[in-house]
């Protein structure tokens, strides 16, 4: 047994609890609090574990459950960045990338590599595995903001074109989808939770 | 496209948000407040992806993650039951059950019945996969204990020879694994953090 290989492990573990502090924008489904990127990135993976039937084209489930549980890591470096915060935004990438050479390199060089991968791959978005993760990443707030009345929405300021412009991503992951989210943004314009 | 299955599973996601709010016996890393069940989860999926090599035999790594991520979801209305509460524990299988009738019944029948089918794979621990997805679920608070300095062991009065017994169930699905918990225990007694 190569015991410092499993001592790399076992601190990538420990490293990966702080991700548990990291909050995110959008209130988990009472409203009682923000969610953390943890809680975020569970409730991904279970929507891809029963909702794959609908990517546009067949995925490989094991694929798009392990990129949304990896896909928020570098925030633990990085912070959560706000999908309608435009400045914020400019200097994402190269925040999360340095976050990348340092988390995941925690881990024994094949793996870290194996998660570096992964995680480009995501953010690339090309393939329909990493499609199908984003639909799941943009449709989980839309869902989370419908139940609670869109109380994350209304307290930043999001206004429904912003919230539209952004459900396109879901588009080439899943069209059914697609409509699932534009029908949500329709609801909560009409009732008052969505401006 | 059927309206009425898609409906259902978005309930059942709803549903699952509620697994945020059940509360662990444990903390999370920094001791700051108690972990919840969507996060153990997440972690334990996390663990999953990187530590599987140390499978007594080889897992279906994807089946593994999959059981670990819906383990927990019977909580939402049986509650959180403590590894060190003989009492509680009495009660838990029947509490469980009514559980996954209700919850897992959310779901079109067909996934409901997968869903049913992969928990009580979980449960009777007789698979490889379900012995390694035990491993995992055992040896998450033994890291996150030693992280804390044992507090969450302190707070509870829990006993070495209480966690020895408990971490029997990681024998089955990594001798390696339980090494690890085995040492970090003994590590624990020696600081004075398990009595």
């Amino acid at each position: 047994m190569d015991v410092e290989r499993l001592a790399r492990q076992l601190d990538f573990v420990r490293e990966a609890d702080k991700i548990k502090q990291i909050f995110r924008q959008t209130n988990i489904g009472d409203n009682t609090r923000p969610e953390n990127d943890s809680e975020h990135s569970w409730h991904l993976a279970l929507m891809a574990m029963f909702l794959s039937e609908y990517a546009n084209e067949e995925v490989d489930l094991s694929r798009v459950i392990q990129m949304v549980l990896i896909h928020d890591l570098v925030e633990i470096d990085a912070g959560d960045t706000y999908a309608y915060d435009p400045e914020a935004n400019k200097s994402k990438r190269e925040r999360e990338v340095k976050a990348a050479e340092r988390i995941f390199h925690i881990l024994p060089d094949d793996q870290a590599k194996w998660l570096r991968d992964l995680w480009e791959e995501f953010e690339a978005g090309d393939t329909m595995d990493a499609k199908f993760a984003i639909a799941m990443d943009v449709l989980h707030p839309i869902l989370m903001n419908d139940m609670g009345e869109g109380k994350a929405w209304l307290d930043h300021n999001v206004r429904e074109e912003q919230v539209r412009a952004r459900v396109e991503r879901v588009r080439p992951g899943s069209e059914t989808l697609y409509q699932v989210c534009s029908e949500l943004i329709t609801k909560n314009r009409e009732k008052g939770y969505l401006i």
